[in-house]
C-alpha cells in the first residue's frame, strides 16, 4: 500500500546537474561563477557567526530587502526573499496552481518548471521555442485552466533573452501570472524589473547563485506588487532564509562594484568561448547569460561530453525532446575555458 | 481579480513568535537555546567560507547523513535533510495531502500544522488533548479521507511527551503516515527513532534549532524507511540545504559531548524554573522540553506578558481555542530565568 499522492509516485523527480564535492573537476556544468564572492560577503558571514546562531533569523530578511530595494529602485515590500530562487518558484507554483490546472512554459527551458507543476498536480502546457529562440502566439493563447506561466529570461540552455517590451506584451496577453525567471539577468543587457509596477501579473525572480558567486549560500528574491507579495508570503516557511545567508546576501547586494567587475570579466570570457566554439564548428548561440549553448550541425556531441569528463572537465550534455541536443558550457575562468577548448579540439 | 487559489486567499497565514533583531530583549519566547553553539560548528562554517561559496552544495547533504546515521544507528538512506524541520513538515504535507483530504493533529499543539494543511487545501481534524495531556481514541479513529497525522512529541506548549510505546500504538492504529515531530526531543527522556524500523508509517522529524543552539542556521532532518525517503526526496528543492548549514550541522552532530553538557544545563535550569513558577501559584506542567507551560488557576496571565515585555523580557502568551491560556517560557540561562521570575513576582 502506498500513502503518497499518485502524482508524486508517478513523477520521476528533478535531477540536478552533477555536483561532485571536492576539486577533482573543472566544473562548467551548472553555471556557477568561477570566482570567489566579494570579500565583504565573507566578512559579513564571519561577523554573524561570532554573534552566534542560537536565535531565529529575521523571518522577512528586512536588512536585505531594504538594501536590494535601494539597488533596484523599489520599496522593501515589493520584495520576497527565498532559500534560492527555486524556493520562490516553488512558492509561486503552490500559490496559483490547483491539481488539474494548467501551467505553461517553453521548451527547451529550465527543467524544474515541469517538476514543480507535477508536484502540485498541475498539467504542463509546453510551448516550443521557434528556431530563432523567440516565442510565437501559442505562448499567450487563451486557456481558462491556465493559472501560471514561467519564462526563463535569459533562457537556459540557449542563453537568449526576449526584450523587456516583448515580455511586457506576453504578460499583458496572458490570463494568469507570469514568473519571469531572471536567474541569469545580471549577465544580460536588459531586465524586466520595471514591468512589475506596470502589471500585477509580472513576478520577477532573481538568484544570487550565479552573478554574486553564491550558489552555496542559497539566496534568491522575488519582486512583485505588494498585494501579490502579501499572499505569496503566506506560503513560505517562516524562517526560509538563514541568518548567515541573509547577512551574506545583504553584503553582496551592498558591493555593486564587485558585481560590475565580475560581470565584465565573465562577459569577456564568454566572448572568447563563443568565438572558439564557432571555430570548432559548433552552431553556438550568442548568449546573454554565463553559459553558452552549443549544438553541432554534423558531429554527435554526447561522446564529447564523456571524453571531457574522463579528462576532468564537466560540461552539461542536454538532449531535449522535439528539439536538439548540445553541450551547455558555463563561462569559467579563461584558463578553464582554454583547458576545455584544448580537450574538445583533441577529441573532435 | 485574484489569481491566487481560494484557500490561500482565505487563510490567515502563520504568525511566528516575535523575533526582534538585536539584543534589546531577554528572549524566552521562541524556545531558542540561550547558549552559543559548539565552537566546532563555528570553526567548520568558517572553514567552508574560506573554501568559497560559488559552487552548489551537495543536494543530499551526504556528509551530515553519514554522521547522523552513526549517532542514531541507521543508514544514511533513512535520513532526509531539510532547511529546518519546518521544511520537512512542508514536504511531508505536500507528499500525502490532496485538496479535500483530512489532516489530523492535536490541540493545543504546534500551530504550523494547521497552516501547512490549509496551504495544501486539506481539512483539519483537530483532536483535543485530554486534561492530563494524553490522547484519547479520537486521535486514531478511522477515516477514509485521513491522509496524514502530526504529533509533536514532546508537545508544545505543554512540554509533555507520550511514551514511545504509546506512539507506536497510535501509528499502528492510524490508517495514514504519522509525523512524529521531535523538535524538542533532545531535552526528553525518550525518543521514537526505533519505531521507524518497525512501521513504515512513522516519520520522525528533528531540528538542530533548539538542542544544538542553531536556530539561525536552519537545519533539520527526517528519519523514515528508505522507500519513504525516496518519494519524499522528489518534493524537496534540489539544494534545500546550503553549504554552510551542512558543514555546521555535520560538526554539531559530531560534537555529542557539547550536546550532553548543554542538555544537563538546560534540564537543571528547567527544574529551577518549574519550582519557582509553582511557588508563584502557576499550574505549571512538568516539561520534557526546553520550555515550560504555565497556566494560572486564578490570575489573568495576558497582562503579565505585557508587563514582562515592557521590562525587556519576552515570553510567549498563548490562548488556545477550547482550552486555556498561559505563558510559555523558554528555559534560558539561570540569570535570565531569575530576571523573569523577579519581574513576575513584582507584577503579581
Amino acid at each position: 500500500m502506498s500513502f503518497f499522492r499518485s502524482n508524486i509516485e508517478q513523477m520521476g523527480g528533478y535531477v540536478p546537474g552533477e555536483q561532485p564535492q571536492g576539486d577533482k573537476f573543472i566544473k562548467l556544468n551548472t553555471n556557477e561563477n568561477p570566482y570567489s564572492c566579494s570579500p565583504k560577503v565573507k566578512a559579513a558571514i564571519g561577523h554573524m557567526i561570532q554573534r552566534g546562531l542560537q536565535k531565529y533569523p529575521d523571518p522577512l530578511a528586512t536588512a536585505f530587502r531594504i538594501r536590494a530595494g535601494e539597488v533596484l529602485g523599489c520599496d522593501p515590500d515589493w520584495i520576497l526573499c527565498g532559500n534560492g530562487s527555486d524556493d520562490l518558484l516553488t512558492i509561486a507554483t503552490r500559490a496559483f496552481v490547483e491539481p488539474g490546472d494548467r501551467v505553461r512554459f517553453a521548451n527547451p527551458s529550465y527543467v524544474l518548471y515541469r517538476t514543480l507543476a507535477e508536484i502540485q498536480g498541475g498539467q504542463c502546457d509546453v510551448v516550443s521555442y521557434q528556431p530563432d529562440w523567440s516565442l510565437g502566439p501559442a505562448f499567450t493563447a487563451g486557456d481558462a485552466r491556465l493559472k501560471l506561466a514561467y519564462l526563463a529570461n535569459p533562457n537556459s540552455p540557449s542563453g537568449t533573452a526576449l526584450a523587456p517590451q516583448q515580455v511586457a506584451e506576453i504578460a499583458d496577453a496572458l490570463p494568469c501570472p507570469l514568473v519571469v525567471d531572471e536567474a541569469y539577468v545580471d549577465f544580460a543587457d536588459n531586465h524586466c524589473i520595471s514591468l512589475v509596477a506596470e502589471n500585477e501579473k509580472v513576478l520577477v525572480t532573481r538568484s544570487l547563485s550565479k552573478s554574486y558567486a553564491l550558489a552555496g549560500l542559497r539566496f534568491g528574491f522575488l519582486v512583485g506588487q505588494p498585494h501579490m507579495i502579501e499572499q505569496l508570503s503566506k506560503i513560505k516557511d517562516s524562517y526560509n532564509c538563514d541568518a548567515l545567508s541573509i547577512a551574506g546576501a545583504t553584503a553582496a547586494m551592498d558591493d555593486q562594484a564587485w558585481l560590475t567587475q565580475n560581470q565584465a570579466t565573465i562577459r569577456a570570457t564568454r566572448q572568447r568561448l563563443f568565438a572558439q566554439m564557432q571555430e570548432l564548428g559548433f552552431a553556438s548561440v550568442a548568449s546573454q547569460a554565463n553559459f553558452i549553448w552549443n549544438p553541432h550541425p554534423t558531429i554527435a556531441v554526447e561522446p564529447l561530453y564523456h571524453k571531457l569528463k574522463e579528462s576532468g572537465v564537466l560540461v552539461r550534455y542536454m538532449n531535449y525532446p522535439n528539439w536538439e541536443d548540445g553541450l551547455r558550457i558555463s563561462v569559467g575562468t579563461d584558463e578553464q575555458i582554454d583547458a576545455c577548448i584544448t580537450l574538445l579540439r583533441a577529441a573532435m
